[in-house]
């Protein structure tokens, strides 16, 4: 059976002086296993994540994207969780299967191994495979201050699952005048990114007029997703890393860090925060 | 050359109708790749991480004692940056090699890849290995809920870089009195546990006595780390994940989370604070 996106545990909660006893409701996090499989290639196992059930084809789809084996709109066949009769039911739930149409648009590497819940840029075996990855630059997208400013709000406002936790990161895609398209959270903040864009994927969606709004930081993995979905804007409440903002630099992504109340840091492309 | 913990940038600030151009400190991350060799066999790569330059073979160090390669703890002979020729400068001071004194206490997969800023649980290819995964329970530690309460503070006054960047996780090993050991900061939550479990590697230090607080979330990989290095408790500013929950429960790690003010949550082994 597949757990839910929170789970329930009895917990001791120390107030001052005061001891109870209580039940806690804490974020899921569980393995996923991702297998790729297209035509006169059986499904084979690439990687695991750690992440929140929910969306997860999504989050399969979206990852298939941002390490470039689906490109081309139309790349996926299919996502299904696994039938495989050797798995137990809560493995199968565990377990997702990509089909391509065809090759997909790069080969994968042998096997991942695991990732962490908060991982996400796998697959180079060494630093030169890694400064030699390319992307297009991305199209611009132009976004009024104002609505730059609310998109932090907006997230939390639509984050179902926070409130009750406190343990999940979010991400969302927004229209340039704020309206929400798709947002979603997880354990793993690079979890959050590939399942609004792998939701994109899923729904033949454009997202070449969004913009992307995370919860928390941005490290070099959650850019090099934005890169590779081409999104031209990338808004967070907190603070990019330097690789971060060089790959922004490189291939065009506006990114805008600390957006709190009326201020916010802009990194890379400020013309494009229109005002 | 290496590089410092933070790098600047020339950025914009927009605060209300007010624009300003000035420099940026940002959290400097870089690739890391990981290199083990052994009596025998020539080193070869494993492993790239994401991390803030820094403590970089106190890194190397805790990550081979939570991947179960070194043990013992006299299983590593060196540790040092990379003299290959065919690497350029910069490269050199991001290619770590741990030379063990005979083979390593778990033979290491055969290349993980990969591993972002906040990965840490590479290595198992497949759920049913990740399942298999044993390690000894933890010795208690037991700490008085003052101390508890005041560790997070503590850690937040021990950091250097945080207040000038905003974008960084810390980790620090205290004793149950509340003495500082060692802290150590990073872009990556992961990276920061690795970088104070490596220290007391490096300084055979024992760790039975030790608390572990870390700045974020707790995750599975942190407490996994955490069971890994054989400590009793960890105490976080934030939530954990059910994952997090179990492995604590599973091996007697003390788990304490929103550590704040007069008010902390305790998920595991509550009777180790002492009230």
């Amino acid at each position: 059976m597949s757990k839910g996106p929170t789970t329930r545990y009895k917990v001791e909660v120390q107030d001052g002086t005061k001891t109870s006893r209580r039940e806690d409701v804490v974020v899921t996090e569980e393995p996923l296993e991702l297998r790729l499989e297209w035509p006169g290639r059986p499904p084979e196992p690439l990687v695991i994540t750690m992440r929140t059930p929910g969306s997860d084809f999504e989050l399969a789809a979206g990852f298939c994207l941002g390490e470039g084996f689906a490109v081309r709109p139309d790349a996926i066949s299919t996502v299904a969780y696994c039938t495989d009769v050797k798995l137990t039911r809560e493995q199968q739930f565990n377990t997702v299967t990509v089909t391509f149409d065809g090759p997909p648009d790069r080969e994968p590497p042998q096997r991942y191994g695991i990732t962490s819940a908060a991982c996400g840029v796998c697959g180079q075996q060494s630093l030169d495979e890694l400064a030699e990855r390319q992307y297009d630059p991305v199209d611009p997208v132009e976004v009024p201050l104002d609505v730059v400013l609310r998109l932090p709000d907006l997230l939390r406002d639509a984050q179902p699952t926070f409130g009750r936790t406190g343990g999940l990161h979010a991400a969302g895609l927004f229209t340039p005048d704020g309206q929400k398209v798709v947002v979603r959270e997880d354990v793993g903040r690079h979890n959050a990114v590939d399942k609004v864009v792998g939701w994109t994927v899923l729904n033949q969606r454009s997202r070449k007029d969004l913009v992307l709004v995370v919860s928390g930081r941005m490290g070099y993995e959650l850019v090099q997703k934005t890169v590779a979905a081409g999104i031209g804007m990338m808004v967070a409440v907190g603070a990019p890393s330097s690789l971060a903002v060089d790959l922004a630099r490189r291939f065009g992504v506006t990114l805008v860090g600390f957006a709190r109340g009326e201020r916010c840091v802009i990194y890379s492309s400020p013309d494009r925060v229109l005002r």
